[in-house]
């Protein structure tokens, strides 16, 4: 009660640690970092266009709290595109959501009391991990291999949990389809074993779909909703397709979840200017179109990048193709400090994630992340060239 | 660990309560309870044309988690605006939200630890109470009279706290400007007597401002903000003034608050499709005439509708005329059953907001709300006539 700068208790949970993107570096450098979709397939004429045929008087309704015709317009698409990765539902199992990350924080709000435990990939979406912590939970991360999430580690780790008395996930956080940061892609009997478990333990599972659409090889498979929709809450987004900076995307789930979070939401629907943008959008558009042009360039922006990974880091750096998405994992000889060699690497101009916030016990795991997404390929190059000195240097050093 | 449906525990703090707008009801009635804007007032040619001239290929950028120029272009006219009500920011102090309601939310995140206290005008916004809940704060109401918050009543109880030990509010809500639901606007010294016990007990104000654009009558009064920056959240939106559903507003406050928001928020900015438009839009748009249009157009009805309420209900309904704002607050005499009234007056064709929402505490209190910015005056007279009959109605069966 002076007039020195007071102290103030905030919220515990929130810590300041740094979660801001990357920013962009000067152009002569490779940026490798980002999980940005190519801006020259972002179809922004399209969006362009869209915009002028729905923001009309006659709709003047996309400028009020619900919207015009637009949500309504998205959510049919949406339900009907679904039915490509097994999802049947109705209008009270889907609400629209500001991109896939909302849908993650209105899960981890609606499931999670304070203290409870949140199961995730260990390696996983940092942003996932910011998420659950705010939501109070305890986290722990279950190994990933080349076929995605481990399910036998799960089972016998839940088998554990009840026999021991100790705490069962609320939840197990999930990307079956290419995965972030692995790119791995959980096959068939995997997902349809997770769904089991769900159902015999009576937990749910948080299925975030980000990257489904973006499979470059093999036929889609099923998604983990498909077989327990009762304990599965699927989320799916428009950021990897047509753009983040829409900020749409759905959740998929049981009514009883689906009502709190509109509880949440304050039934305001996201974006309704936005939603009547992509509702005119989707309705005039060959999406298929697009995620092939998407896929045919992020498959040769995979190759380019395998390949410079194979000849400037050798045997020194192992990896699992991705199948699709935007990422490649590499995996360094274990004891490689990647703080180090991420410093290294960006004195020489090319930037990528460590492997540490994927991980919610943080650590220096010797992985890094390359986004093969962003950039051309000769940047491409350009930047596994930079890092395969950087990693000799790195040798050189030690 | 059966087949039947799962009993499964959700987060206690989400309540499923009724918290949906209002459904738009048939043609023939009369609609009191939006707090809507007027849609023929929707700037949605301009809005059109400044998509067109925002969501171009040279900055598609637009469409990327970050955005273009956008973002930046709306801050920039936002803190220059904001001078207007005594706010001198600087970009640390500022950050841009999906409206004032995702403002309130990241305060009651960033600022309370479950179980700590909030004070609130009572009555206040039923949105801000549902958040308040949500992120576990215990709610207390102090009394709003026709200048808004008694700050004599907030004094003696800061002083009744200390004295006796009991806990002092984490935060105090409050909209200095046509109160939601009051309409009511406090005075200068008023503002500035709250921001002075804000530092005196070390409390921060979270300052409501969403109506503050549309005054009718008198001088722009400065901000609480700005009698007490480093103790004050103070929250804007362009929901009343270009449209809902940009779902865009701002929030200035102390950058250590700034800062922890930022960190929920992922550092992703809101919209950044919308922020393109906006801040093309704003930067070739004469927003002062767009705001004498609004204040021109609700300062008739307003008069229209406290004319017909002289008229239909007489001295059964006290209200102190709002100088800006949505929204005329009824009070009927004591012992009214409100929430009757408000059946028979549906029945009758005319929807409102009784005064319960209002309340922490709920209740029955004889209050409603009738706003009188979305409905032309015709279908406001209608509306107060039936809202009339329907009192005629309740007295003659009590």
């Amino acid at each position: 009660m002076n007039g020195t700068k007071p102290d103030y208790a905030f919220n515990e949970r929130i810590t300041l640690q740094h979660v801001g993107r990357a920013k962009i570096h000067n152009s002569g450098s490779a940026n490798l970092s980002y999980g940005f979709p190519a801006p020259e397939l972002l179809p922004i004429e399209d969006i362009n266009q869209a915009a002028a045929a729905a923001l009309v008087r006659g709709n003047v309704d996309a400028l009020h709290y619900t919207g015009g015709k637009g949500p309504e317009l998205v959510r049919k698409w949406t339900l009907q595109r679904l039915r490509k990765f097994g999802i049947e539902a109705d209008e009270d199992s889907y609400l629209a959501v500001y991109g896939a990350n909302q849908g993650i924080e209105l899960a981890a709000q609606v499931l999670l009391n304070p203290g409870e435990t949140v199961w995730t990939e260990a390696s996983t979406y940092f942003n996932a991990l910011h998420m659950f912590r705010h939501a109070g939970a305890r986290i722990e991360g279950l190994p990933v291999d080349r076929d995605g999430l481990d399910i036998d580690r799960v089972e016998s780790a839940l088998k554990q949990a009840v026999q021991s008395g100790g705490a069962l996930p609320k939840f197990i956080y999930v990307m079956p389809n290419f995965q972030n940061p692995t790119g791995a892609a959980m096959p068939l009997e995997r997902r349809r074993r997770l769904a089991g478990l769900a159902k015999e333990y009576n937990i749910f599972i948080l299925e975030d779909d980000a990257y489904g659409e973006l499979r470059f090889e093999g036929a889609n498979l099923p998604s983990v909703y498909s077989f327990a929709p009762d304990r599965v809450i699927y989320l799916g987004t428009f950021s990897k397709t047509l753009g983040p900076g829409l900020r749409l995307g759905s959740v998929i789930a049981p009514n009883e979840v689906i009502r709190r979070m509109r509880c949440l939401t304050l039934d305001s629907p996201p974006s309704p200017v936005i939603q009547e943008i992509l509702g005119w959008l989707l309705h005039h558009y060959d999406y298929d179109a697009q995620i092939k042009r998407l896929t045919s360039l992020y498959r040769a922006r995979r190759d380019a990048m395998t390949e410079a990974v194979r000849s400037e880091l050798g045997e020194a750096a192992a990896y699992t193709q991705p199948e699709g998405g935007f990422f490649l994992w590499l995996a360094f000889p274990q004891g490689t400090d990647a703080e180090r060699l991420h410093r290294l690497s960006e004195d020489r101009g090319v930037s990528f994630v460590p492997g540490s916030p994927f991980y919610a016990a943080g650590g220096n795991p010797p992985f890094i992340r390359l986004c093969f997404s962003y950039c051309g390929e000769a940047e491409i190059k350009r930047g596994v060239k930079r890092l395969g000195e950087a990693y000799r240097d790195y040798l050189n050093k030690l």
